[in-house]
């Protein structure tokens, strides 16, 4: 972009372009050579870290695209939600690839990411069958360099387990608890310690759980205050946002 | 009914009907004349205890008519779920009747029931805001012959005001748990004491809470064995069902 | 609180209260004077009878592990809502183990539970398709050392079926009632026999029976007192509160 | 299409059909080979019934206008869901009219219809509280010339009342049932006499009645097989059907 | 029934119990013995006709025991919503068996019933999508002793068609229309032919459909009188009121 | 911003700014100076037509300085969806306003809109209930210079009407259906003229109507093509696009 | 109307108008005097250009009859929402066919539609994981004869994307904006553009998004104006209307 | 359990540790052991700050009682929710007291609260119309002792008002974004500036808004990625918790 303005610039200053053409020439430039407007919040990622692809929806054709692009750009890649069955297929091409079933993440690395030095994010979660969520969680920490503790299965029947824990949890900067069924962990967590919880509906459960509705439910109306939620089942969007306020 | 018979049985005996035309009379005795069928759960009540009447949709006349008609019989005569402004109208002609405006209670009593000797029934709430729905809790109870004892506000954020009441809690048989918003407490309190719950959702809340679905789905699908839960509000029925089962 | 603590240990030190007295002291004072609480409300479960656990959405890794390390406590192990699939490969593993395939439920018996001394527990239920609901609150009320009777199929259709069982229904403490579709089982049942009833809505159905919803919002509403629900096909749950009442 | 209607012409002019008889084709013609439709199923009422018009969303001049057209064709009146506000203003201006407050119904009657010498129509509710919507299927039955039967409040704790019915309801030939809260009178009512039910759910109840869904959902899924269903309060439909299928 | 009854009487003449004993019996008679309650709207289809049984949820165990029981009776048999796997299995065993796998309706005749002199009824789809309702509601009526006619693929796009049957529609009495996606035929059909009409919306349609959702809620509030509603893919449920008010 | 542009370049030609400071300012400068990003989709209003603002949430307060600046600006105004108590308010300040009060659309012309050449725009009701969604429609139309055409309550009953606007519909180029309860309209007109609706669902009607729920439902899932919809009384909304569509 | 037409025919034996014109009359008849109506929507569709066949719940027996009948008319045939399975089945036989997978879409072309000259309509998808429903839209956008030129990809973390293809999209006379998850591309491209757009929300996505529901009343909510909605997954409707505003 | 007890109790009683140093032990062995939890996450606001009280469901007594108690701790005092007719009549007895009618916020200051100096955060709103739920999110963030920084009205129609702040939201450490209607402006934020966004749905809007739901959904499923959502108006909780990650 700079070469373009600053060539633009020359031009005007040697008379080769007038005024006013320069005037149009910027008027469209940013818009239709550079994407000058700012909606680029990957903007940190592609510098240098890498690529997270959402893999639910796509097919194996689109994958294999995607990845054979990202790959020549030397990008770490992680695809998310991503099927068993798609994710078999993805490892007979790409053999240096790694798929965490539980997590139902794929992830290439070109160079692992140094994990900084910010405070490890404590991940618990009610129930050890909320560990899907909690895995997918975990990895997208560790792809976009932070590290997470791992605080299983601290439900109602539990919650003892968490006190062992203290220490870590009162030195993190921010929580994520996985929760599915009645969904009421963030809300007891958020009682005992005060710290800042994202909060992560799960869809286990069955019956009038409606796949998550409910857990999602008990979370919103929450009444610890310092609770706030994302989607059901989105460990990777409690990942990102706990990274970022982690920093 | 037996004298009905007995002289079914005598006319037969007599020979002033034929034993045809008395199975014909037996076939249609008890649907014609005595409701034979066990269709009649107030029985209890109706012997000497009085009637619980649902008040929200009925017309002034309706209720005017139904207590009155009570009143000759001698009975208690219990109405919920009233209306403030109707109940005012009440009021003036059955001066002898009370409101407790907190529960939309009305009571007109014959003679106070005579609270049995049973255990005391702890009602908690979760919050202050959740007391409309204790209170007519508490009424039906009295109403019904039970004695109850409040422990307000221990939400989230009071717990440990619930510890007071241990020995009560630990020498009582069943506990009524009202909770609006995230609908946690019974969780917790399952979690604590392994006492059954009665939980009640209640509709406090406002946004996501859907008026009450949302207390009514974490109760629902709570972690803690021993919680079954009755409808939103529904003081009168957690009460109904805990004097029954205190018994 | 240092100084209460002071004082005991100062009490202690001059020897104006036992050793023995000073740990009672202390096992209370948390309690009463700092909201300490105890959360482990399976205390009864472990204390020699057995571990429940969710199995839907477990992996087959993680129930290996619990059964293991269960075993090792020579503790009996109950798993519900596990899938045959998953069942098929514990079974190959603990051999000595048991599923009930209706139920859903894999049981692994140290020691059969004696059953108690106490009254029956009918669980009725309004279709044979919803004996796998039934089934699973029989095998939990058999694991939890409770005894139960089976009146199956009492739906409007066959509501006659129930009345051979009146004596030993109106003998009982407290029903399970199962029903899909309509729900209106409880209802009914709660107007016969006045009994205080466990609702369990069934999945049975289709439309806009919404997977259960139907049943379950008939059942919150009953105009018959005595009625409380547990979630959609929780026979785990009616169980178990069942199983605390009949005490 | 031209062709057929150039034979017919031909036909007419050469004498071998009569105006009468082409007038009578002509009239089928199009509906069988043209897909026109006639659109216009008041065809009964219009010719000397009256009109139901429906009075909730209107404004109070459209509503004179209405009647005053109306009346200007010597027809009978009758407005549904009409809010009190607005019937109190119609009275004023055509003090003929006539409102049923319970039922929302303003009527105006030119000629009485004469009642038919069909069967009567029972109306059963559950509760006194359904009652407004029995009004309402009264009034409509009335003005369609039906003549009806009330059988009132015969719920799950007064179900031995209808009883005393019994002989009535076996002679008609379909029934209104109308029920709010649960919604299971027409399960019940649909197994002991195995009439044709048009079941009316009610908006009465409160909490997870959702506002008459419950009774709806109920009603649907009834396991009772001859129950159909009409809107949440549609005393109106109910009873329209059932004049149509009375006849 | 009788002849216990008359036995009781001539013991009673007889002397051989006493007046006091004999109403003892009768008190109970009727419960244990006979199901006198008058729960049974089975009535008519067990007097010759046959047994229509819900087969979705189930177990191929149960369907067998029913069938072997009904057989033995001489009854005909219908099993309803029977997957087309569990249909499979009970045709080897019962080969004299037959299953309409568009209907998903099992059938095995003992005597095919005589279809009754009555009015044939329409079964009236908006597509051929449609088609598995109408195909159970025909083998329902078939099966109860009724005669249908089709009138398939009358949607929006082909209302035309529905003409050329405008004279079987015009002298029938009641008529079923299944409709999937918007739902709108019975509210055009209601418009076109003013008879009164049993609408099963069904699931056919696809996302803001939401599994016949949307059909549902449109014929239930359908602005021409004159519709009543089933349960969604209801075709037994249409068909069997259709059948009891055809007669 | 051409002058600041050109002041810019004028600078750099002098030299009394530098080429790489100059790049600098260009980078910033559409977005801190001028929205350059084209989020700004009034552009076409503004430009002589007048703002449309939505009224229903805003505060009286809010109403009136948002009046006050546009009538500075000399522009037409056009509030939508305001309540009647607030609009009482404004027009004693604003006497030169103007107040729909079917339409809740409040407007002060500065200069009445010339209504294009463009064709008439057919706003089509279903029932007279419905004109105060088709009064909005036609207020949006008439201030963005569109003129239109009333076809009132032609739903299921009516739909004769229609024919005799037959000619006018026939050279519209779009059309606006609006349906309250069962919004089957848009599926029939569809049917009929086979012109691009914009679709409108109100929420006239009760019960199951769920506030428009079922006629939204039922217009996304018109089964007619050509149909597409916009939010429940949104008549501003499909007047808009009608608007942009007919140019 | 006997009166009409007896005039008519007199009018036709004495001369006063001619064969041709009667016919003309009676034409249009029906029409204004009668509410006949022409449901013939697909009056274009059949005159030459081919039919669209709803496919998903059809049988595969259905959809051979169907073809063949078609392909007997010489028409083009188009089969939507067609499973894999299915329409392989149908290659097998109908080998002239072919069916684009992502699409499910299945064509069986007798003369590829010529293109019109009309204005390309671009198709905007958010992510790729949306390109099967923009698929569809472009399958019939080519049936139906008009172009379309892709937009993918361009959500909220590609928008920079767009603008390689302002100048195509500020030509086009209406825009297809296909997305899932949020729904958010059609209120932030009606922003930037101000172009009618038919908004398709998809059910990509997972938890809170409940099948498309989500992206659905996101675009029904639009804050942008000019934006109008088909069903969830509905790139046909969506094509169709698209196609019918672009002439 | 009491060995370890007995044990500390030994130590203390031959001296090997000191008072000081078992009351430490003390304090934490409950935590360890036992699964004594310390339920008080009010810790923080206690000590100095205030207590913030939730309204909208409390009766004017208990609130009255709630504020003089806390007046006599010289707590700062802060309810959210209050409708306005409580408002009133708590500043007739409270005239030391402000309520911000907008914000339905009650405050009542002892000694005001320093603000820290922390970054200021933004409160950013889609439309004028969400201002309420703006202003209440500031009142808190006062009472909490946080600065803010309002930026109203940037939704999609005046999205580059939001670039003349662009410099203080990229200095910031989290935003504040509140959104009715379509509920976008959080995706959008969140692809500009890639900060953390705590998102506020409102219940602005009408029809398929479904008071908040289709925000409320739009930002659960938000496909930027650092957005978590609270509960629907929920000012409140936004504010609490971007006060605890600003920190």
């Amino acid at each position: 972009m700079k070469q373009k303005l600053l060539q633009l610039f020359k031009d005007l200053e040697q008379g080769t372009i007038s005024i006013e053409k320069a005037i149009d020439h910027l008027k469209y430039l940013p818009y239709e050579d550079f994407g000058h407007i700012k909606f680029d919040f990957h903007r940190e990622l592609r510098t240098g870290i890498g690529e997270i692809i959402y893999g639910k929806d796509k097919t194996i054709e689109m994958l294999i695209k995607i990845i054979n692009s990202l790959k020549q750009k030397e990008k770490n890649i992680c695809i998310t939600k991503l099927p068993k069955t798609k994710a078999k297929k993805l490892l007979k091409i790409f053999n240096e690839g790694y798929y965490n079933e539980l997590a139902k993440v794929f992830l290439l690395y070109k160079n692992k990411p140094k994990s900084n030095k910010q405070k490890k994010i404590p991940i618990i979660t009610a129930g050890s069958s909320d560990i899907y969520v909690a895995e997918e969680a975990k990895e997208i920490l560790n792809f976009l360099g932070s590290k997470c503790i791992f605080i299983y299965d601290v439900g109602v029947a539990g919650l003892h387990r968490i006190l062992s824990y203290k220490k870590i949890i009162e030195k993190s900067k921010v929580l994520i608890v996985v929760a599915g069924m009645d969904g009421v962990l963030p809300s007891i967590i958020g009682g005992i310690f005060g710290k800042p919880i994202i909060a992560v509906p799960t869809s286990v459960g069955y019956g009038a759980n409606f796949k998550g509705l409910s857990a999602l439910l008990t979370m919103l109306n929450s009444c610890a205050p310092g609770v706030c939620v994302v989607n059901i089942d989105n460990g990777f969007g409690a990942a990102y946002i706990a990274h970022m306020l982690n920093k």
